[in-house]
């Protein structure tokens, strides 16, 4: 199992946004605005979404890679933390397991 | 910090994808098929998108969500473990790193 | 020939966009807003590029109606005239004549 | 009114896509194939809905001529002529018409 979590990314990212190195692909997307990031993420899931359907499985590894950052990006720059996105998920999942369950016939 | 975390997220889709739950969304989704998740991904991605640049706070993290859960459908009916798609973004982390450092003068 | 022209349905969606029609679709759609009729937008575009990879003909039809229908839509509620964005396709188009010609050898 | 239609757009595409101007945007499309057409008009729509919410007039111009020239590139790459979808367009049309007419009390 990778030992590589959505957590260690996200302190990458809030880490390369602000560093000093010209270099980073990172602080040059942030540095160009929220619009722009959220044109390149939405960009992203079109061509995960194409991959999905067309490519090989190598290339939707890598596009889904690719998504997965842009959002990182995208919620470092709006000043979101990964933690709020996790705990709406866990909220949904929890709800919807508790409404399956109320859909069974009782025992 | 939330305990709840992307493989969490990947094991419930896995259950229900195979459940006998026909009120199950996720369920639903993988029996249309890859294509038709695909296009939900993609659509997600448009969304999450708009909501970064014209959505509240609470939007853009619901969006977020969307956009998670979807990509994670689409990658269990692909077949391919998350772990695939984590390792891909720590070798990327990774390699940007040894390159920034290598464009660093030497102490 | 289809004797149906962009300019009908710039029309067609100007009288219905302001009818007091309230089943009217387009009246509805421009109702809720540029952001929505937008985000309608952005999903067709995922459509029709999904539809173009791996629908049939008539599917690709379809959504390319769709997404022309979407796009008038959106320009209607921005008060943008199809001729605007004709204008401008002519003008790239001409342009890009002339640099294409400027490239090739003199005879 | 302008003087520039989707057909005169539709007649320069078929003759830049098969035209032995190796310069041409159109023709170098074309020659990546459909999926990569495909990528690049699920992209104009994205950027196409973001320039509607965020962007000024002279943008959301020249994005709905970018989602125009790419869908009509997508078109010729998959054989269908415009007067297909001008007449999917029609039809639809005129039948929302006719059920908005239903819709009515009579007189």
């Amino acid at each position: 199992m990778s030992d590589f979590t959505l957590s260690d990314l996200e302190a990458i990212i809030a880490t390369r946004a602000t560093s000093d190195d010209e270099k980073s692909y990172t602080r040059k997307l942030k540095a160009k605005g929220i619009a722009y990031c959220a044109k390149k993420l939405g960009e992203e899931g079109v061509e995960t979404a194409l991959a999905a359907v067309v490519g090989g499985r190598k290339e939707l590894v890598g596009e889904s890679a690719d998504l997965i950052y842009h959002l990182m990006v995208v919620l470092n720059v709006a000043g979101i933390p990964l933690d709020e996105v996790m705990a709406e998920l866990k909220s949904r999942t929890v709800r919807t397991g508790l409404e399956e369950k109320a859909s069974r016939p009782a025992d």
